[in-house]
């Protein structure tokens, strides 16, 4: 086939320019340990230039296995992507294999030698920092990647599934605001995350639409965890003049303020209203249950699962970076201001 | 070596036996599926007359996977066993597999191909509704097969992993006599899962052995899910003389008794002390936090794990079914009666 002379000569050409020969640049292509590291890298410059990337990884023998990582396994969100992406690659015949790195390096160096091992088809990376040693390493390995990202981690240089996180700050303000709430404390996610600021730039953007100028009082720091909600609903209710309504930047620091308002025997919604970000299963079941704007983890997982799978045949992706849309879910916390 | 010679010996009678070539008996030994039916059902037979089936195991070429299979990813304690498993097959060298199978029977079939396809080192599965056909294909193949069983699923023969479910229900029931309840609420899980029934009678032993009777209109049934944990409380406290406080046989219902009651404006614990089994996560993040039994997944799946591995090295198994220690953790969802 005529596709195929095309890749043929190429790698030819590649052998000749780099001074080796065509099974040498067959070796690199393969992610093959025994070739020398000068080698190695000139052969990868001369694909980089020629962009080859695309066509070697179709040529690559396919695992019918990806690889779906986390930093730790002890994230309430983790089993919603993996439903997300088991689903979409059950359905294409292919295996899901779960790691949790720990930040360890030791274990990332571990579990790259296992990844080399399996000749996984593609690697679906969460919420993570992702170092540039161990992006270079799967680079160099012609493993495709993609990151679901629902914490909004800086983009690198790769795919990256994330979700409308200004858009659900602005969502969450406006449905307080549309209750009569006017002073709405807010707690924020971890600053270095871009959606922790997307999601206070939502909360500012939907205040400023109604006149209302944001108090730096009503802002507090958090950590997306229960622990910083409990602590933020304390500060908030401290004040001289506290919130009528607090916004807490994720699911699980909005049960930390239920625990706050709780312990000073106020009641959700009759004394404050709370709502959320992220629409855990435990929203559902938080007593009251939780309105909350709605991240669709297991929506991205899949979308996730079937990039890296495309990724993996060769395709083409257009869009580096997709994000899905966050959902005002209105529930049993929020009540109009008494 | 002695060891081989022997092998060899009797892979060849059973050849011979069976009146097959010795690639035959090898091909039925790897699963694979290029034999006839009637050709592979005589050499298993001879196989299994011969125990040779330990053996074979040792003999399969190692992928460095174990699969990790649930009926549906919804279930909120999925991602503690994962967690487990995913620690111990990661530090030896293996990766993890996850799936979810649906129920469904056409699901099944296409993992089971998938599972083939990749020459998984074994099978751990979770709580599940093992179909005999299912569990005989996989017998079939040759796949060392372990069940974690935090819901109790009448045995089949394969090693579990489970809780002991029993000693749980008594400890629960034993704390909410402590505190001075006498009037104590249960609500059960599904009647047909072992486990079910193994909470309810530790349940009634606590009471018995301080010589309260149990009485039926305090027996609530319920399935572990939210809903039915809501709709036994809401029962209970229809009662003309309702209990002081609630055993809930689950996390989850535990926290649809907390929306029961405070639907009815009643306060955890001020005015009815409730206890859960699981310790899931969000019963630490429960306002107020949960007092319940813990079960220890992540060390259950942990286990399932080291013993697959076990299994897959060909090495016995010394127990059949091993129970883990469930323990009392107490928060603040229970009170001394006022």
């Amino acid at each position: 086939m005529a596709e195929d002379e095309g890749r043929r000569v190429t790698i030819t050409a590649i052998a000749r320019e780099a001074g080796v020969s065509v099974p040498t640049v067959s070796r690199v292509l393969n992610g093959r340990s025994d070739v020398a590291p000068s080698t190695r890298e000139r052969v990868e410059e001369l694909l980089r230039t020629h962009g080859y990337r695309r066509r070697a990884t179709r040529s690559r023998v396919s695992s019918s296995l990806i690889d779906l990582v986390f930093n730790d396994l002890d994230s309430p969100w983790a089993v919603e992507i993996i439903r997300g992406v088991e689903e979409m690659a059950h359905s294409a015949g292919v295996g899901t294999v779960v790691s949790a790195i720990h930040r360890r390096s030791t274990s990332a160096r571990q579990w790259l030698q296992n990844l080399r091992a399996r000749a996984t088809d593609g690697v679906i990376y969460v919420n993570s920092d992702l170092t540039p040693p161990l992006h270079a390493e799967l680079r160099r390995l012609n493993i495709p990647m993609v990151m679901v990202d629902p914490a909004g981690v800086p983009a690198i240089d790769v795919p990256t599934i994330g979700a409308t996180n200004w858009a659900g700050g602005l969502a969450a303000t406006e449905h307080l605001l549309s209750l009569g709430h006017r002073r709405i404390g807010f707690i924020s996610g971890p600053k270095r995350l871009l959606c922790s600021r997307a999601r206070l730039d939502g909360y500012r953007a939907g205040l400023e639409a109604v006149g209302i100028e944001v108090v730096d009082e009503l802002l507090q720091p958090g950590d997306f965890y229960h622990e910083s909600g409990y602590a933020g609903a304390t500060a908030l209710l401290a004040l001289k003049n506290p919130p009528t309504a607090i916004f807490a930047a994720s699911d699980q620091m909005a049960f930390g303020v239920y625990e706050g308002l709780r312990r000073q025997g106020l009641r959700v919604p009759d004394d404050i209203s709370v709502i959320g970000f992220d629409d855990l299963p435990e929203a559902r079941w938080a007593s009251p249950p939780l309105t909350t704007i709605r991240q669709p983890l297991a929506e991205m997982g899949l979308l996730a699962a079937r990039t890296v799978l495309r990724l993996a045949q060769g395709e083409e992706i257009e869009t580096p970076r997709v994000e899905l849309a966050t959902e005002l879910v209105v529930r049993h916390s929020t009540a109009p201001l008494g």
